[in-house]
């Protein structure tokens, strides 16, 4: 199911299609020991926290361990970390990970609260910044230091559309066009529609176990190189740099180093592109671009499915879809099928070492993972 | 500072005294490298998600990898346990793990329904059903299968107000008499006052590193001899025996296992007694008592300091105070505390190895640890 407005379909059953999907993908034999839940907003958005028994329970697997993880909307990531620790410690050998959001329920001024609880409270949420506010006030900052102008972030958002629209579950398909881009009606100046991505319910589910039951399991597993995480001020204005999105450089830094590789050797970047100056900063916080030069991928068709660093290779936050705390499990996913073949009128040739980078509210937590394809 | 009603201190206040005081424990050296933050309701009530980074930032410890664990009132459990998996993982060696609620600035109904979201949103907090209300029937069941009145429940509460009134970090340090539990203020009948536990703010810590590096840094590190979680049905009408504990059941049942021990060779027992019923079924459940025969603890001079399975050594949910995703982690410090002999005037004399259980949701998730003192 694409991501997208799913007023008829509960957030237990958009779990539940997530399960379903992942567990056929595995085979019947894959006995889940463990379920880790990212969510971010239930409690505020569906009354409802306590996802882990909730969704053990309706999803068959009642009475294995399951916990929710959260980190805003790197809940996703961070729950993907989660799994990979406890399969890594020995405890559990198979687990899966989930990510469920739902948030088109509510409307308007209660959903722009509920997604600013991802920021500071006290310092930002309760001053009326949101995260597009504050995402505007990034994109203002970097135009004014670099001196460039809101046209020269549009290819992000062109490339993101042109990926979504051959996915069938993204959650817009339409091809946007780079003039179009300047026009779109505002969320935040200089934040637009066409910049910011949007809110939809959606649910991903991964499966890990083993590196022995794997190969038993299905014909290509996909290995993961490297897991690393970290945090950075909640505050925007209490950042050293706000230009900087030190907890990407981090964590982006520390997986090159447990991989034992460098950026260049990345075939595919599924980064966090809920703004287009996030996309900007990402590519300069994981050593792809020189500090200040992150926009000028734009318009290059490095980014691009045919090119020699493609991102947001499904649509991405933007045309996929920003399923909050469900984000960070769709890039693994995505990530997955690229590196195993099967990413359809996705596919980036070739692709080999892939890496994921989830970000929970504008940088303030940043999960870092690469995969492997099996003959990488 | 005690469990309590902290208007004066701000969630990220409660948070900073629960590190510094885990941080002066273990010393200047110890070099933490990831935060597990147990959080039910910051959301909700503080408008605050993404606990990880902001408490990371705000204690000092800026760009360390943080996460928030959820599992409604096993939260602290949970958060433990992704700790306790992160070193074993190899992946970092030193973890510190915070348990931080904040209830008490919103009241009323609006705090009822944030609490009810622990339960099933759909089936059961839509229909207005509360945690009390549901151990309330959990408790009339009781009593009518096993023929039992409610003063048989009596000893529980005073047991843990007995041990309360001698803990500095006690919400409540009045002692109770047995007769006046019958004549408590109902808030649901049968569940009163004096049956189930107050709401509280509170936090606490504990830092987790391997048992190499334990040795230097502490004169007694205590070892985590088990680690389980398991999950039942998180709507109470719809498990197969409500008078069973099935998720408290099965982690114990694995704890044991792990650990290598009878539950006979516990020293003490940190159980979760948001209602003395659940006291009762948690004995049953972790194979203490008999089917039906729990609540005969409840008089018995086994549970007390001095006797052969002290319980609520230090106020218990019910006297100490419950502070939602914060109460596993204070169980774990109190039992830490006993096996350290630096319980004063709580400690169990000769306490080696005790078992702390956290539930969650009155039993949707119980997440089981036992620790051992050095010399165990």
């Amino acid at each position: 199911m694409p991501v997208g407005e799913h007023w008829e379909t509960s957030l237990r059953h958009l779990a539940f299609g997530a399960v379903q999907a992942a567990s056929e993908d595995a085979g019947d034999q894959v006995g889940i020991q463990a379920l880790y839940v990212a969510n971010m907003l239930a409690g505020q958005l569906s009354h409802q926290e306590h996802l882990g028994a909730l969704i053990a329970d309706f999803t068959g697997m009642r009475g294995i361990e399951a916990v929710r993880s959260e980190a805003a909307d790197a809940s996703g990531g961070a729950a993907f970390r989660q799994g990979y620790l406890a399969v890594a410690s020995g405890a559990v050998d198979t687990v899966m990970v989930l990510g469920v959001e739902k948030v088109t329920d509510v409307v308007g001024s209660r959903r722009v609260a509920a997604l600013s609880t991802m920021m500071d409270a006290d310092y930002e949420g309760a001053q009326g910044a949101t995260p597009p506010s504050l995402a505007a006030l990034l994109m203002q900052r970097y135009m004014h230091e670099h001196g460039i102008d809101l046209a020269a972030f549009a290819g992000f958002s062109v490339n993101a559309h042109a990926n979504g629209a051959l996915n069938p579950n993204a959650m817009y398909r339409n091809r946007l066009k780079p003039e179009g881009f300047t026009k779109a009606p505002l969320v935040a100046a200089p934040v637009s529609l066409f910049d910011a991505a949007p809110e939809g319910d959606g649910a991903a589910a991964v499966i890990l176990t083993t590196s022995e039951r794997a190969k038993d399991l299905v014909p290509k597993p996909i290995r993961i190189a490297a897991s690393a995480a970290a945090t950075d001020s909640l505050s925007v204005h209490d950042r050293a740099d706000v230009l900087f999105l030190s907890a990407a450089n981090l964590s982006a830094g520390r997986a090159y180093e447990q991989a034992g590789i460098a950026p260049q050797q990345i075939d595919l970047f599924e980064l966090h592109d809920a703004f287009t100056v996030l996309t900007a900063l990402s590519l300069e916080a994981a050593g792809f671009a020189v500090r200040g030069e992150g926009a000028k991928w734009a318009n290059d068709a490095a980014i691009s499915i045919k090119g020699t660093l493609p991102i947001s290779t499904f649509g991405g936050l933007k045309a996929r879809g920003h399923a909050g705390g469900a984000t960070g499990v769709y890039q693994i996913v995505e990530l997955a099928m690229q590196l195993r073949g099967q990413a359809g009128e996705n596919q980036v040739d070739g692709a080999r070492i892939g890496m994921a980078q989830n970000l929970g509210g504008l940088g303030g937590t940043a999960i870092t993972h690469i995969l492997e394809a099996p003959d990488a």
